[in-house]
């Protein structure tokens, strides 16, 4: 199948690049992940490489992250191999957020041998008040593509990055990261337009990259695959991190959706336990094949539970030692993993020698738990994450996660410490927040998204951006309604509560 | 002179990039005038620019930063020109510290149409476990050729890169900035050797660029010329900021030394308001020339100093009213200033408005200091220092700067308001300190550079690192002497004393 009329892409998605970079036993996994996938494009000839966001893990990357990240870009993407298709759509439409706003190997002084097309993540979104994310480091490079770039927050319109190769044309849809409700709500308000070409519609094989949340997480915290415009073909879902890579059909839309999942996993959670794949994907004319590709260079990951209570025969909490048994018992689980590890690496000398281990024990019904660290510390020598092996829960916690209320001083350490993400903590107590203690000149909005930038994307000056933003913007309101004295403007103040004239949000163009 | 035989090469230092960035008039300069920098380089054809150290004003640029500074160098440094000079020199020795150790425009996959050379400045220094610097981000994006990495802390070959450009030799020589107190040693203890080529040696221009204290701030905290071998035709000189750009001859070593000071006025002293320049140097055979161009995107800067006691009869401090009679004679002045630089402005579209001001007065004598605040408010829309542009000086304030007692808890709210270097009041802190306080494990000198790498540079795990490296080297020295009871351990620790086995930076290959 491989001819001048068939597109080879590669296919991959959060790679989280500099995830646990510091770490002394994983701190190369996702450099070591990313040059295989980058020798793997190279080596399959692919045109070019489709990444679904969250190359980076971090929103403002480490020198040493960033510094990696170009080299390999540059080692393994550049080179003397012609690129055999066209651009056919505008491309200071495409590109229209870059200073170079054309694809980077039509730059003449360049020499691309696989272009890298990406949308960002809500790892590495924009943020600050110029809008760049870290993938504008490498697109102002020319070592990445970045498209999907949309600049309102009210109204998407996607011009689709169309491309040929002998007879196969191929549009490429995308829209980076967005917070999932406002994007929902677009949906929901006919807000997100996919433009077509006008021309021979049904020749385009049409290809939309999207990275959210595609579980349902809430009502309107995920995006359901039936909002997809139904002309699409092939969805490529990023930001889940469960390898689902075989294309599954929405019967309703009648497109197919391939989820590639991470590269490394970022969570001990069985979804992350799912082999690690990427894929290769060929298209000729408006007929498509996946090939999927086992990447080798991912630390395995076994996860396994084990819930005491359904062992009656072992274990009951009233035995004498019962603790020791339940240890005892626990330690064979987590040997037998490793031992399944060591099996299942046999022959892969590309896969790091420790792996992750974890054994989730529900000690619901009585049981007691015993010392997680001391007994994860036996395993130092064999696993990657001797901290935690072994994790204690009980069937009811998730549901007292979420407390009823979140005072600020909790919300640092608290998240530091549960794993929960910065801005939920910030919407809930914006949420539970007496109507007597909301701030009067600020919006709750505006400034939990300017604490959450600040804690999640280390944007220091989201906070004195803000009051700024909203300083000038009620100056300037009071100016047009002529206030002129202190009184006045208290008036004016208390009159307008909270809300000032405008969110600062719909004017920035951002998430 | 400009023929096939010459170099014309473009000088400029300390540029700063990203001083001020945040400051709603200032924030642009330093992106305007790297922009006139390059174009000027680019109109005049040249071989290559040559840049002296500090092209970010951060150890860690912001993402603008960054992202501006990659465009720019894309826009201007990459085209059709041919490079028409050839490298002789053994390029993995001369950028052995890069993942391509070659100059960037004999990559076949780079259009370089301007090579950029550069060594790092104090500001823009390797720091962190990788030892890299901003520069390496461009180095490894191609943008950057950067030279004069020195691998070790006690001694330092320097290999020239060596050029060729028709009959005309170059031997481009360079050190990347170092403490001084550390380089003056060095040169002491006649560790810096500077190689040369073992043919034809009488026949090479040797260029020599450092980024060190020229001016003497101490006895051993500045590096004084006549250490320079006597071979060197030219030294290029950064770090200093006020613009000495016509070469001096140092009698005593027959080179020239030439200081394109900053260009960009990172204090208000009368140093940076020296006239800013940019050299144009030909080289051809032995000779040489440079040009000095004048940059006209720079804001201007007026200074002047008022000493109240020199008017007895404009005023005297029994006068009534003195205070308004003071503060009308200031107001004349800086309006004066003012008018000077709009005249001055006339004809120069490039240059921006509003130019900075400082008057400095000298109030001892009796006089009382006015609210300079509110005073240089009253000049607003006029100049781009409102809030400081009266200075208050006593004759004698300058020595009581240096306490004589610092604490630690003092030492950051000092630097931030004083301006003093926290490298200096830590280094204080260690030399005051009594010996009783003196650390155990950590030696002062691992201690107080972790600390200013901390505060200067934002390495947040600098201190951490220097801990865990300090705790396996005891560890490793006391298995060496085989201790191994806690009590030998106590014994051995005040053997020892605070001093361990070896210091931490020696082994690190850095600053």
């Amino acid at each position: 199948m491989d001819d001048e009329d068939t597109f080879k892409i590669l296919i991959a998605t959060d790679i989280h690049l500099g995830y646990l970079e510091k770490d002394a036993v994983r701190g190369n996994d996702t450099f070591n992940t990313f040059d295989e996938i980058l020798k793997c494009a190279k080596q399959n000839q692919v045109d070019f490489i489709l990444l679904g966001g969250d190359l980076f893990h971090e929103n403002k990357p480490s020198r040493r992250c960033l510094h990696s990240c170009i080299s390999l870009l540059r080692k393994y993407c550049m080179g003397d191999t012609p690129i055999l298709f066209d651009v056919l759509s505008d491309q200071a439409v495409n590109f229209s957020n870059s200073k170079f706003p054309w694809v980077n190997y039509q730059d003449e002084n360049l020499n691309i041998s696989i272009p890298v097309f990406s949308v960002h993540g809500n790892h590495d979104d924009p943020t600050g008040a110029d809008g760049l994310c870290a993938l504008d480091l490498l697109s102002s490079a020319g070592l990445v593509n970045h498209f999907g770039r949309s600049q309102s927050v009210e109204r998407i319109e996607i011009s689709p990055v169309l491309l040929q190769k002998g007879s196969t044309k191929l549009a490429l849809y995308g829209i980076g990261s967005i917070p999932d409700e406002r994007l929902y709500r677009m949906f929901v308000n006919n807000q997100v337009t996919m433009l077509r070409p006008k021309e021979d519609q049904d020749q385009w094989f049409n290809v939309f990259t999207i990275h959210q949340n595609r579980s349902k997480h809430g009502a309107t915290n995920y995006i359901p695959e039936q909002f997809l415009d139904d002309f699409l073909d092939l969805v490529v879902w990023g930001h889940e991190h469960e390898c689902l890579i075989n294309p599954s059909r929405n019967e309703q839309r009648l497109f197919y959706v391939t989820q590639p999942g991470s590269s490394v996993a970022t969570s001990l959670s069985p979804g992350e336990a799912v082999k690690k794949h990427i894929g290769l994907l060929r298209v000729k004319g408006r007929k498509m094949n996946l090939q999927k590709i086992p990447l080798h260079t991912v630390r395995q990951f076994f996860i396994q539970d084990l819930v005491l209570s359904e062992h009656p025969d072992l274990f009951n909490p009233d035995m004498p030692k019962v603790n020791q048994r339940v240890e005892a018992f626990c330690q064979e689980k987590v040997e037998a993993m490793i031992e399944e590890a060591e099996r299942d690496r046999l022959g892969n000398p590309l896969t790091p020698e420790k792996p992750l281990i974890r054994l989730r024990v529900d000690y619901s019904g009585g049981f007691e738990a015993f010392n997680a660290t001391r007994f994860s510390q036996k395993f130092v020598e064999q696993v990657a994450n001797p901290k935690d092996v072994v994790h204690f829960i009980r069937q009811k916690e998730y549901k007292a996660k979420v407390k009823e209320d979140v005072d600020f001083g909790q919300l640092l350490s608290h998240s530091s410490t549960e794993g929960l993400r910065v801005e939920d903590l910030v919407k809930e107590y914006f949420q539970t927040a007496e109507k007597t203690v909301q701030l009067s000149l600020l919006t709750e909005q505006g400034m939990g998204k300017a604490v959450q930038e600040y804690v999640d994307k280390e944007e220091k000056d989201a906070i004195e951006e803000l009051i700024r933003y909203q300083l000038e913007k009620t100056q300037r309101h009071l100016q047009q309604r002529g206030v002129l004295t202190e009184e006045e403007i208290d008036q004016e103040v208390q009159r307008r509560g909270y809300s000032p004239p405008a969110d600062r949000s719909t004017d920035r163009g951002r998430d």
